[in-house]
């Protein structure tokens, strides 16, 4: 078996930076263009605190659908999960990000699951605050302390291109607000959205993410239960099932630990107990996945047996 | 933390017992009926070949969908995964298993995973042999092995039933043979579909099956790799998306480790590494899945630290 | 064969009044309640402009879905029809008029046609004027010409009305605005189809517009081609095809001449070359149509004739 | 306005015979192939039994989706309006005539109207006769009666391929056993269907059907009832509605009068007190409709003042 260097990941991001040019950088997204094709980057944290990282690690992106683990940690420590789940499922879904017919066909017209579009737009009108102000600052300084990282900061041209062009997501918020399956202000709601969308990140930054819930909801070296195990154990398994947009059970098959993507390129991977890893390659697949990171998770998942399905893990 | 003892498996029982008065038993299916409605059983080994058991263990029950763990298992050993992901999907689907809309709705007309009955008819053509019985034949031969008893066999009054109210599967069958996606024999691969999923099991032999999976494709104290590996890690990642119909995100929350489910009541489940389990409960909640039997798996899980998404695993 | 006259007409209100109570008003909109539950009346104009009349005939309603006819002839004049069907469709749908889920499902994203809510948004978006208000003046003038009724006015209670519960017809203008399908500015066409949709009618006001469409497009008496003929064969072909919400079918089997319903129990109907037809019914189906009136257009078809399929007209 | 001659006729086949470029011979019907991709024909009857013809009045072709009509006329006939549309709707549909998912998805898995597939073999299965051979002769009989043609007969090429290539339609029948919406024996009603949809006819046959229905259910110069006036104008709401496939409502809007096409390239068309007219061009667009048909129906509809939406008919 492999074991984590920083050469190896070196040896990972020239192996599989051939893959970027089969995807495609998301238009339309300030901050990320065209000139950020072949960028591939990659940022593991261990248990022990050691950090690992190869690639375009200075690259700082916006964390669009990586998002929506975050807003989904806070509601769950908010209000619990009987509370969450009355308001979204938790089941994956065969289709698009962005499906509205979704809405529409089950009975009760609730988002499938806080992973798609639908349903991290009900989880932003779930997280506690006077305004939409004060629920963002909240979220922010939850990732601050997540992170460790006193700048993580929004980037507004990403926030007003995102409101610019967010007539699919108003029409969401619309459809859930006219069947009052989801009790919203849906201004309000999207509002949040689109802030928390707009969050910049670098690959160490997700990384601590991933390696917050891999630790069980402590800061390492820290007693403070900040999130409850439990809530990470079942944000763990949403994101097994439907983190990957309608590639979520390729990625179960070939790489096997929890993962969530962004249309930016960004994966935020949890290996529970073990690793939080963070991945950029700005060139995603048409299932809205990065194509070199995607391959790379894959690979480490080999070499490392980090696979929770192995039984010799 | 708990520790396995029969003894705490018959606490367990009388504790959710009372759940079975909140399912029904499947009508139509010929030996199990209204008398089954309160059985409830469990059989659980580890890696020491330990067995610990309670309840309902001699009820023999047949197969229905967790057959399809069966066939899909020796449709990879036979093609390998390209072959087999090829002809089927492997991505969860919102829907009730026996749908036929997805078929028509995906551009290219493939059943979304091995876990819904179009899937798991279309595996078994895939599956090798000269004729019907020849791979019946096979599967069984693979049974016996695994659950290392000769006397596995199939109810032959199951058997009939399938087939006498089996329009929806051939309506199933015959899509997939007018798109042309499936390349099958719509009544050959019926018929096997019919046949193995009236194998008649106890929750010990459901419970060597788990085992086996849980063992990375070997019999206990045997260095032969009946299956690979690998496919193994690939069919439990399909049962944790897909193996609980349209509650498999539920039970990804709830219990964290890889299940398959039948409309008889029963489960199989795997703790990689770990555990084999089997459960029966014939009470069956509209979703198709044993009620009693996932209290007892949700409370398994957290008594015995089995979820795969925890940090202390 | 019978003739019309206002005895005939108030024979049919007694006769068919019961089957108000089989009908629901519906909710939360302005003017009508449940008083009118076992109101229903009518207004017949033939082609010598002798005008016959029963029951309710000063009920004052709001056009609501009837307005898709208006919006839809005026898009057409200015328009033509290539234009306008390039945006919206003219096939018929089964499903529900505020369905969103067909804008999804059909490659084009497009409205299927002019009588469903999406469509009706669209071809808000088509009607010429510098501005909401310029659109609407021109939509009242044409009204208060055809109708020869200078009063016509709308009705602000139901405006406002409309406007505070419509977040599904905002879900669909934003959805299209979404894919790009019809370029719209979607408040814009909302406020006007929410103003159209709250115009105040009599079953006067929609037999005489019923009698306009029915004499080709001129006023009686008059030369001037108000709108073309062969707009409105188009309009009466789309309204027998599509008039009736998902029970268009129905009227075209039991009445057989083009209608157009709303939810305020108000149905336009045309009988090309004979009469023009309103009728006022609050009492309305799970389908949005008015039952008594449903009735009765089913009664007055079958005893003059008037089923366009019939050979003996 | 034009009147019809055989000379008008055979200058609309010269002139509309290019547009049989613009479509396709339907693959694998025995009979026609690519050689009569430039056939073009017409045939139109009046009420004076004077019979006008152009183009390719000898091909003989199979009826196909035609033959919906003809079993419709017989099941209305033989049990009456009421029990046929308990077992099929009459509401038109946006989807293709071979779709399954409209059965999935509504609530009583009933056929959306006896014009797409689904719903032709559930109105098969009511057809009156002891078995496959007795219904199939009892339509036969009425056939030669109503076209006067006692060589009217059924092209066994045609019916072993629609065997041979029936798996969509098995699946659309099975699919209906198995949800118990229409109590049917599967291959018995697919057995009647492909019959009848193998039955070879000329223009003149078809122009002979549309002047039975045009004419109300009596043979010219006969006062025998063989079809109730009333389900006659019940089939051409539902041809109107529902006829041309995905295009009716184009139809409805370009033609205006009763048209029902079969992708061999046939539309029977039906003007009430008119006319009966039979087309044929086998070259097909995509919706399974006669390119150069459709066109010639539009002409003669604005040629000769056909369109039932007109005011000066």
């Amino acid at each position: 078996m492999k074991h984590v260097s920083n050469d190896y990941l070196k040896e990972l991001i020239t192996e599989y930076r051939p893959y970027t040019t089969k995807g495609e950088v998301m238009a339309d997204l300030p901050c990320l263009d065209n000139q950020n094709q072949n960028d591939l980057g990659i940022a593991m944290i261990d248990m022990d605190n050691q950090i690992y990282k190869a690639g375009s690690t200075d690259l700082s992106f916006s964390l669009q659908s990586v998002s929506k683990i975050i807003s989904l940690m806070v509601a769950l420590q908010d209000l619990g999960e009987e509370k969450v789940f009355q308001t979204v499922g938790m089941e994956p879904m065969g289709d698009f990000f962005n499906t509205i017919s979704h809405l529409e066909s089950n009975d009760v017209h609730r988002p499938y699951n806080p992973m798609v579009n639908a349903g991290a737009i009900a989880i932003c009108s779930l997280i506690k605050g006077d305004s939409v102000q004060e629920r963002f600052e909240r979220i922010m300084s939850m990732l601050k302390t997540i992170t460790n990282n006193e700048n993580i900061s929004y980037d507004n041209s990403v926030y007003q291109a995102e409101k610019r062009k967010g007539d699919r997501n108003r029409a969401l918020a619309y459809y859930m607000s006219s069947t009052g399956a989801v009790a919203l202000d849906p201004e309000e709601a999207l509002d949040l959205y689109f802030r928390i969308n707009s969050i910049s990140f670098t690959v160490e930054d997700l990384a601590r993410v991933g390696l917050f819930i891999a630790n069980g909801g402590k800061l390492l070296n820290d007693n403070e239960q900040l999130i409850s195990d439990k809530h990470l154990q079942t944000l763990q398994a949403i994101m097994m099932t439907s983190g990957m947009y309608n590639e979520s059970g390729n990625f179960a098959v070939k790489v096997g630990f929890p993962c969530k993507s962004g249309v930016s390129g960004s994966i935020v991977s949890v290996v529970p107990g073990r690793y939080g890893i963070g991945v950029i390659g700005p060139a995603i697949n048409e299932k809205g996945n990065s194509v070199g990171g995607g391959k790379i998770l894959e690979r480490l998942s080999s070499d490392l047996n980090l696979n929770l399905f192995s039984h010799s893990i």
